[in-house]
């Protein structure tokens, strides 16, 4: 076994394995700041958006509606084929639509516009942020509008007794945690697709990400939201305040409702303060119950300080090597398990995590591993858990699936698919937030396969369910995930869904064919 | 200056001053195990819940539906007006009902039974658990069957790995806590009320308590809920998963809806590891602004381990003197501070929390102080902070107000209300949870005075306003609130709020006369 240290002096043993990738450390998706679909070469798309939904009754774009547009939003409401193409694709290529209308608006009042005239034409419209979703709920089905939130990118104001951070939904999330980095503040939430996402489809979507096991889900952390409803009405919940119970909290229908309820258009967020110290250890375990009794002594051990408890199959480590030459800091092993400390003691952290470490070692629960401190370092040991979803769209066409499950059943699922599929699958892995209990499977093959699609679904939902999973942890159900939820939710929440939806937008037009099931498979 | 000491055994200044109280230690409210209203003499009413509200035209109980009730719950379908009584009348004894019938169902499909049958009768119903709510929420108004939690009161599943706890509605919240406890592990919420309040109102009321500022809100930690609705659909969203992102959330509908929307039958809500070590330094400033600078370096000093930041004035040290003989353990000083480390290492915690106390009085932040680590010595201390709320009962008629403000705000108020009233009110006194932003406000006079309570309302809601803070931080709007709601609403949001409460209980048949204002106000 090689021999593991923590510190931030015992950078040695990864820094030579990890060096020629070391420079190369970017954040997922890989084009921050151009345009989603470009920067990179990826697969042909599976398939178009729409194949097999049929397009609903809205009004078709006039020149008069144009006109009206342009008129609102002098430059800014665009049609030009090329530009929109970018829009039109999901960053997995994996879906496509034909809008011939993108419109920017700069402002809530602008938003209401749009959203008013479009409810009472019977336009169809699709919010988008980035555009970094993975469900292809942010793209348009067929000819919807894209209404784009990227120039509602203010900071509204930050408060630094709070912690309170109240901005316009447009702004992309790593430029946030660097605006309130400065004031020594981090934001709750982190994710792979931080470069691009806007913090306005982080809320619609109800990310998850990094933090969750350290700072809880947005449900807790997004105090207030300003939301544009169907019809053009402004729904201003934006109280910058940690508790209020002045009745039913409105702000929650529209958390992951993934734009189907209303456009959020600004938000309240409680920042925590920046952890002095952060560290980092990267683990290999030769089975997944080590994995497993490694997360529970950690949780003890580590208590307070522990921020993220991430783990990843061989295989990704294999996917991540061979398509973005990134490099095995330790020792092959089945299991690898990225842990990541942040405190407001070094000493103190290092000192946790050090005993902790003497401990997995001692008893053999661990087979090798490397710690970090400095944070060249640790983006470094991220980036191999972070980048596998890039390196997976190097592999071929990639059937991504995000599921909660009882920690104790994680991975028994990932080895029951590669049985089930056998030889018919490129590449099942799977990795994701052990912490909490939410494996990403994502199965490979080297183009799109109906055949061997037939075979992972529904058998993966009805896997999940028959283990009390949820076949959406984090993904949202957007436009692939939809016709599935019947496997996580039961009938009566389906009809109050659909309730709920009828009530806030009663023709239809936001975001049309996604989240919701077929009203049929409801009844 | 008394001379401050943080560690396991430095408590002698403590022990010395408190010992006089330190059996007396309990919970409020006091009477646990007790009926509400019984076990303590507090003042007479202060008004008949119905005052100022007129019934709705609601069936009245027949002998049939008598019969009904008595066949489904035989034993538990009470009518003793005696037994009645403690149920018709909050904790407060600041509102009185008049139901005839008191149903105590023991599972889910009972408690289907009776809503299904109310809500053909159009009997109106008040769901009822621990009867600790401080604004009238859980008591009928007028003659509402009370329908109780009281014996759903058993632990469904527990899951060591993940720390989800899975239990009926009539669980109370202490009993919780010592089954986890058990099990290393804590209740992510705990309050004064937790000897009584059952964690199915906890819920329905969206509690936040002493812990909010570690382990964030109740919409983040509850995973699941089952609900009942008012046509006895059973609503099952129970799924004891960490993350769920499969369409609309809608249990939060349910969190904060004080039993207008359903009726919370079971919880599924996770559980943090118990931390091995609690330290409480209790300190005194001369200043606000000393509070608020106290705060802020303690945030940043003591980042992860902070579990508790409250505060009280000396008005109400002096009364849990006056009225509970309780001992102020340090030297008088114009505000008291109650700051509570919880952590998985003592001698961290304890490290950390010397250098944060060295700071704060060598720099004069902080006047007097005194430092517990041993339980007995912690519950008296806090019990220093929690029962402010019983030595009120016991200064005459009290006016409460529960509000969200920024931070810098939060004294203010008292001190102008203190001014606005003059001699007026018998005593203004402000306490609350700092760290939250939340302060409680409260006024005695005594007896009831109208001319005191139209000095004070609208001033307070108006005042709160102006400095964009929240009417109701964490009680809750029930009866006395809610038609002072627009204060902190704006008129979509109170439009939406009815059409949710209009699809969701078209009969209007749960908990009428609360959390809702009055139609006209919303037009």
């Amino acid at each position: 076994m090689t021999t593991v240290f923590y510190g931030s002096r015992a950078w040695g043993l990864f820094h030579r394995a990890s060096s020629s990738s070391s420079s190369r450390v970017w954040t997922h998706p890989p084009f921050v700041g151009l345009s989603p679909g470009r920067g990179l070469s990826r697969p042909p798309p599976c398939r178009a958006a729409h194949s097999g939904v049929r397009r609903l009754p809205f009004a078709t774009l006039s020149q008069q509606d144009r006109d009206f547009f342009q008129t609102l939003l002098p430059g800014r409401a665009l049609t030009d084929p090329e530009v929109l193409e970018a829009s039109n694709v999901d960053w997995l290529k994996s879906v496509r639509g034909s809008s011939e209308l993108l419109l920017r608006p700069r402002t809530t009042e602008e938003v209401s516009q749009i959203l008013r005239y479009c409810n009472a034409r019977g336009l169809a419209v699709t919010p988008q942020g980035g555009n970094t979703g993975l469900v292809g709920g942010s793209v348009p089905v067929f000819d919807e509008i894209i209404l784009s939130t990227a120039l509602l990118n203010q900071v509204l104001s930050f408060d630094v007794v709070s912690g309170i951070l109240t901005c316009q939904a447009g702004c992309v999330l790593e430029a946030l945690s660097s605006f309130v980095g400065e004031q020594d503040f981090v934001m709750p939430l982190d994710l792979g697709a931080k470069g691009s996402c806007h913090i306005g489809g982080n809320v619609a979507t109800n990310a998850g990400g990094l933090r969750l096991l350290r700072y809880g889900p947005l449900r807790g952390t997004v105090l207030g939201l300003e939301v544009v409803l169907a019809d053009g009405t402004v729904l201003d919940s934006q109280a910058p305040l940690r508790k209020d119970n002045t009745g039913y909290d409105l702000k929650q229908l529209f958390i992951g409702s993934e734009g189907t309820l209303g456009v959020v258009t600004a938000v309240s967020i409680l920042c925590p303060r920046k952890p002095s110290a952060v560290n980092l250890a990267f683990l290999g375990c030769a089975t997944f119950p080590q994995v497993l009794e490694t997360f529970q002594l950690c949780r003890g051990m580590l208590g307070e300080v522990l921020s993220a408890f991430e783990f990843l199959d061989s295989a990704c480590m294999k996917l991540v090597q061979d398509h973005l030459k990134l490099t095995n800091p330790i020792k092959e092993s089945p299991f690898y398990i990225l842990i990541e400390t942040s405190g407001s003691s070094a000493a103190h952290d290092e000192e946790k995590l050090h005993r902790f470490l003497q401990e997995v070692m001692t008893s053999s629960l661990v087979a090798d591993g490397t710690v970090a401190t400095e944070d060249s370092k640790i983006k470094a040991l991220w980036a191999l858990r972070e980048r596998i979803t890039e390196a997976l769209t190097h592999d071929g066409c990639v059937y991504k699936y995000d599921l909660s499950l009882p920690v104790q059943h994680i991975y028994q699922l990932v080895e029951d698919m590669q049985e089930h599929l056998g030889t018919r699958a490129k590449n099942v892995v799977g990795y994701g937030h052990l912490g909490d209990g939410n494996l990403h499977l994502n199965i490979t093959s080297p183009s799109h396969d109906p055949a061997l699609l037939a075979a992972i679904e529904p058998y993966v939902y009805e896997w999940t369910a028959r283990h009390h999973g949820s076949i959406s942890a984090e993904h949202g159900l957007g436009l692939k995930k939809r016709n599935y939820v019947h496997f996580s939710k039961p009938a009566p929440a389906l009809r109050l869904m659909w309730q709920i939806k009828s009530l806030l937008d009663p023709r239809g037009i936001l975001n049309p064919y996604k989240t919701l099931p077929d009203r049929a498979s409801t009844d």
